[in-house]
């Protein structure tokens, strides 16, 4: 029944010798022995401490440099927030561009803690000159013209899993960035679709230790976007904190029920408060 | 666009009023607020401490009983074995059946500890006088005969998630046990069907959080057959614990090369003590 | 990365060989090559002609015999209406029982043509004496108590493939009936479950033409549950038999908007013969 | 259990009143009733007969324009090929470029029939203006950026569904670009992710009745991708146009086992003849 599996066929990673056409795959532990630390700002990613990355979905708020300053305060290690918004409908809200990227180098500003953002088009570039992380969105994890560009440039990427993506394409896409010269990746598991409807995505927390064995890059993972629901992020931020991983995506809003998108599954800032002391608690015991 | 969503013709429970032709669902927490506790010999699944299950997958070795004493002292609560093996293949290995059963009493004996395995049909019944749980495994999920007949008895029931249910269903599939007068039931999360094959399942993470706040039931998850190999199943275990499950399934074997079905899966002894050392650590950090 | 695919570790049938233990699958092509034809009363499956079965979901109305009579005349060759209804809550209508076969028997006498039902759990064998083929529905696809002892019987099953198994499973599945010396088994492909919403499951059309290809067993499509939507059902069922299916399985109710059971997908009897001519002209068209 | 189902919350297309802010959506019934004709040269695609796309997945041999004159004498009323390929893995075989084009600009002077290809981003606009249909592929299916700089010209889109998206974010996808005043789209469906692996994707023919009825845009399906597998492709071909789709898209290679990509699914020239024998032949009997 040789014929019964035939997703070999896809074009994935080999299997067999971690190569393709001569090549060792950057991205794999075959390629290099030891963790990397990814260093984002005053952040390393990969090393001791989990970094803990929060803000809101969209910059949708005035005053977002003083939320900052409490997140900071509350333990937050780099500042997100969206400005560009890749939504399913183009008659949702797109995101405020520009202005939103003004306000969270201000929140950049005040804090001395770095920032990260999603980045669409490679044509944004120039907008995102002093933003120290950028994100490529679920839905761009297969946009390699933008992996490609973003190999061409000397700036840590958080790269997305895309939602219908298995683990061995996710490498495949850091590939793409790494290839161009850009070993600064961090992967992010962030949920994938599945038949369950209890949740918005289903957070695949075993990508987390496959992806620690398989590759040494570090890896990230976003409870929200999986959770979608407030009460839900909790659990599943400790859970991937248990599960080793080494940064954490939060969406945070100082009012969650005005947001202008993903209102459901932002934090408030006492929530995130109370996640934070959980986290380092948790840490801490898994050293010992 | 109302057509663009129909799954809610396939009968799931109703979502609005928690009701079908005048029933509370018995499961869920509008028929009762307070977290159930299911008594399990000395066991009590759903308080203070997580309970762990440990055993090997099918009782395929002699010595059982000597192997369960050095399970209770790494830690475990409960002794797992495997006598009637639901396979794929007719042609696998499919238990030693009442050999098994036997040598599971033994060992239920020699440690003083509850002990549970899978009962695939009612006609079995007799022979699981004695052991203290029964394990309704994924693949009769939704065997609506056997979990009926399960309602009628006096005895906690291991409840796991068909391969393919969603959570609604797996709550349905409680409900059909619980509604014959059987309230002991423990619902067991142990991976999903989805296209990513680099696990053997996807290990539904967000189910834990999801069925403490929707049922008062306990739950449980099984990171062994989630994950399908060896090395993934402590940090899968760890994730589970800081979720919030109250028990946990784990297949240990004297020697997993050897062993006759889901070899690659089980731990060592040498690996569950270390597990166990690492959970209970991470319990204390979390109740602080 | 060879750690990076695991699912050959779920026990699935040999690839390699196609043998288990020295033993061939029963119901693969290197086991048979020329397609078996499975003998209902006076309905070949597998040959010439597409089989259809029609009938409602639940027999839950009087007068089963005469719609009966009206659904052959429109070309149905054999009867189909459900006694037994497995469904997620026990709260639902779960069939009219003995009184619903009892109908059923007296549709087949007032037609002449067969009848087809489904058994939820080997003790109910002696009230299926005089039915002409046991369907085993979607949640019992992997009970083999229930396989097993069907296989001990000389009466052909249809076997529908669990929501959430592979192809590879549901082999496995006719190879617990045909071990125990039963080799009238029609496999039947009705939805699978993925992350799409607009259809009740998504039919997975790939499945007829391997099907055919890996086994000799004729091969069935129920278009009425994958799509869960009336209007969906006919285009369904055309893509069916041009896939090259043997076999179709049609809800039709007298009323549907009555119906106690999936009251959205199934058809009118106009719909019906509507189908009928458009089924048989596809296959004439298809033969030339 | 309302929370049971919180996939609303992911932003999809309001279901209730099909309309975001006031906006209508462009690509729904409800927008324009009649069935649109998107005219791709002299190929009208959406009207009486099926519109078949066939060529080589990538240009990767000498000689297209002859062998697209041999498609056209097939049948085939418009020549694929690829130029520019996205693949997992950026060390696979990434298409010619400029140079397939080139030789696809050849074949459409060569056959007189318009030509199609795939566009991975905006920059590479200029390269394909006498490329008369551009297609979008699965992994760009939700490159917003890219989806709203071909709203802005005049040219069909041959928009492909993400291997991870539902229906509605196809629709979603095809309101970026029709929103820019382009509504010259395709919709194409050409396989999912799901668990099952026997197929390289799983085709969900449900999706040609839905988007026909929610949708007033042609429907195009790609059985090639889907399958995987050259022996599928001929009974998925014919399951595609008898569920109503208005155009496929077929691979066809001089030489299939010499091919740099997709080289499993690929059909000869001859098995291509054949399949559009049976195809024009399925069409006059859905006629009559």
């Amino acid at each position: 029944m040789a014929v019964l599996s035939s997703k070999s066929s896809t074009g994935l990673l080999e299997p067999a010798n971690n190569q393709a056409g001569g090549h060792e795959f950057l991205s794999h532990r075959v390629s290099k022995k030891n963790d990397t630390i990814v260093q984002v700002g005053n952040s390393p990613i990969g090393s001791y401490d989990v970094q803990v990355a929060a803000g809101p979905c969209s910059i949708d708020f005035e005053g977002l440099a003083d939320f900052a300053v409490e997140l900071k305060k509350a333990g937050a290690n780099i500042i997100r927030g969206g400005a560009f918004k890749p939504r399913t409908s183009p008659y949702s809200f797109l995101g405020y561009g520009e202005k939103g990227l003004k306000d969270l180098l201000e929140a950049k500003e005040a804090t001395g803690i770095p920032i990260v953002s999603e980045i669409m088009d490679s044509s944004q570039l120039p907008l995102f000159a002093d933003v120290d992380m950028l994100q490529v969105g679920s839905r761009n994890a297969q946009n390699f013209t933008l992996l490609s560009k973003l190999g061409e440039i000397d700036k840590p990427v958080l790269l997305k899993r895309g939602m219908g993506n298995t683990l061995n394409e996710l490498l495949g896409s850091a590939e793409y960035i790494m290839k161009g010269g850009n070993s600064s990746v961090v992967l992010c598991e962030r949920g994938i679709r599945t038949f369950e409807d209890a949740t918005r995505f289903t957070m695949d927390i075993g990508a987390v230790p496959v992806l620690k064995r398989e590759s040494h890059l570090p890896v990230c993972v976003d409870p929200s976007h999986a959770a979608g629901q407030q009460d839900l992020v909790i659990p599943l931020a400790l859970a991937a904190v248990a599960a080793g991983a080494n940064m954490l995506l939060i969406e945070v809003h100082p009012d969650p029920k005005s947001a202008m998108s993903d209102s459901s599954q932002q934090l408030t800032l006492d929530q995130f408060k109370s996640l934070m002391r959980r986290i380092r608690k948790l840490e801490k015991a898994m050293r010992h």
